[in-house]
């Protein structure tokens, strides 16, 4: 039986920030948006149908709760969000995941989505560091 | 206490394809890609956390639903899909509504995101028509 595992394309790009009951949550390095990928601790999964019916709601709440840290994580720096953006795409790397985007109506690219666009703008470590706690008490 | 209605900006660019038992569902008139937009008929709605516990439940249930449907008009096109695509973004629209796309490693824009890449490509009405016969039986 396979174990899960991340891929590795999301280390590059991405902090582990989490352990939740059902997903294995990322904070996006990525200083432009408040962003959190949840990666559902499921083997080979790449679609939201190779989930169990109450994994997708668990994911579905799981994806709940990440937008309330986005909003948190949005309003402790000073910049509350106009709006969510959630997706599971996968075009890129497969690996089931979906990302939680805060995003405001004066970012660098609103009103298109984030994916593709614009070059990512590392947090500074203390930045950094500041997020991964606010996500800690989520 | 507001009714539900379907913001105007949905009707210049998709057709209405059916009613589930949360989601007034939509075919994208757009024949670059097989895509449905699912939009619960809860008024005032814009965000997920805006939907009760069990309507998020039963979104994400007819989410896999139309993915099926995707899957099924793809198939039926002759170019069967590599990936869906699932988001709920709303920048453009704010009006709570998911977007579940079909797509291919040779599409126009992959591995993009389709939101604001290139132009819609209508239907032909024989087409669009087998699209929607397609989905009533979905």
């Amino acid at each position: 039986m396979a174990l899960f595992t991340v891929d590795p394309a999301f280390t590059a790009g991405s902090v582990f920030a989490a352990d939740w009951p059902l997903c294995h949550v990322r904070l996006q390095d990525d200083a432009r948006f408040p962003w959190l990928i949840l990666i559902p601790r499921v083997a080979g999964a790449t679609e939201l149908e190779h989930l169990s019916v109450s994994d997708r709601t668990t994911l579905m709440e799981e994806t709940i709760r990440a937008g309330a840290i986005v909003r948190a994580l949005a309003e402790a720096a000073g910049r509350p969000i106009d709006k969510l953006n959630v997706a599971a795409l996968g075009n890129v790397t497969a690996q089931l995941h979906v990302h939680v985007v805060g995003r405001r109506r004066d970012d660098s690219v609103w009103p298109d989505p984030v994916w593709g666009r614009g070059s990512a703008l590392a947090f500074d470590p203390a930045a950094r560091a500041r997020a991964l706690d606010l996500i800690d008490l989520g």
